[in-house]
């Protein structure tokens, strides 16, 4: 029986483009695990409902709930816990330090390059939702912050310096091969490939070369997802 | 036998303040390993040329020479098994990201609040190499780059946020024990407080706290040092 993964979607919904939610894409798949993703948009309040919260990723496996994409990692590890994604206990515990950077150094990096072009891409039903709620957090209108973005990204670029600096010494964060270290970061970048066509990598960037890497594991996965 | 340490030292040899070599000393004190330090400055070239390179830490374990911190750490690991710092192969590789993210993100961060009184410590046969390199390296004078250190307090503390992000979810880097991700970012943060006099850290904030139970570990290594 498939999990079920409630995924975020644009007005296409094959569009799909959630950071979050890609991790967990990227974890399933290298477990092998097979999943059913249910399009799911920011207003669709009681799809998740019984969840007893309101974002995605929520996975289902049978009876099972789960929420919040470092849980659900977690709860895969546990549950399958072959082949692993922490590389045992270390690794889990570093891989936080790893999801926690990419949460609040890359999100918050990536967003001032996207929020217009995500916008524009999402579902009408979540427009005003998201307008409203990311110019409240963002503190200015949605063009206001993507504004000038080619001036913003060799600054953006030097952010990515600790990746680069993995790479001199292993093919992926995970080692010799990928792992939820990996997942956790290119699911973040997922995100700018998926909702935007702006070039937010230097193709001649060993972190695009990585990046290519992973988009071609599992079968081509993040390969083949829609671009807008 | 103990394991050899050269050890960058100040004008005062009991002054201590290399952030590679202090990750180093909390690695070999977490594998309860003896060691001898050396004190070593920056112009004693033949104390390790021995060791083929210029660069402190060296660690001299019977025959063998194993110089750079991250080399040395594996080294140990590798030697000396248990009690591991690395929690594993996974763990081995995320602490990669750390040990990046501290080299290219902390340190960078940290050294704009002392590198005057980095200069005021060190031997006065390192004085001329040392503000020749520095200013060769930050384009500006020594007294320069310290210059305004307050003002821009705010913005270093934000640069800490995904440490105070994992610490929401685990007493350690390492999880619910220190693990070399703890000795990296602990023996970085070893550099200002053993250098400067300068308050680097809120008191309130998580971090201190944090860093706090590092130097109260191993029999208050780190709490002992001298200060300058």
């Amino acid at each position: 029986m498939s999990i079920i993964l409630f995924d975020l979607a644009g007005a296409d919904p094959s569009l799909r483009f959630s950071p979050f939610c890609w991790r967990i894409r990227f974890a399933l798949a290298h477990k092998g695990l097979p999943v059913e993703t249910v399009p799911w948009r920011f207003t669709d309040h009681e799809a998740i409902a019984f969840s007893g919260q309101g974002r995605v990723p929520v996975i289902r496996d049978g009876e099972k709930t789960v929420f919040d994409s470092w849980t659900i990692a977690e709860y895969l590890e546990d549950r399958y816990p072959t082949p692993a994604i922490f590389g045992g206990s270390g690794g889990r515990s570093h891989a936080q330090f790893i999801n926690a950077w990419a949460d609040s150094v890359l999100l918050p990096g990536i967003v001032r390059f996207i929020i217009h072009d995500l916008f524009e891409i999402i579902a009408p039903q979540d427009q005003a939702y998201f307008r409203t709620s990311r110019e409240q957090r963002l503190g200015r209108t949605l063009e206001q912050v993507q504004e000038g973005r080619e001036d913003r990204l060799a600054a953006f670029r030097d952010l990515l310096q600790p990746i680069r600096l993995v790479l001199r010494r292993q093919p992926f964060l995970g080692g010799a091969a990928a792992s939820y270290a990996d997942h956790i970061l290119a699911g973040t970048l997922m995100w700018p490939r998926c909702a935007s066509r702006f070039e937010l990598l230097d193709a001649a960037d060993p972190v695009a070369g990585w990046f290519g890497q992973i988009l071609d594991l599992y079968d081509g996965l993040g390969r083949q997802a829609k671009l807008p």
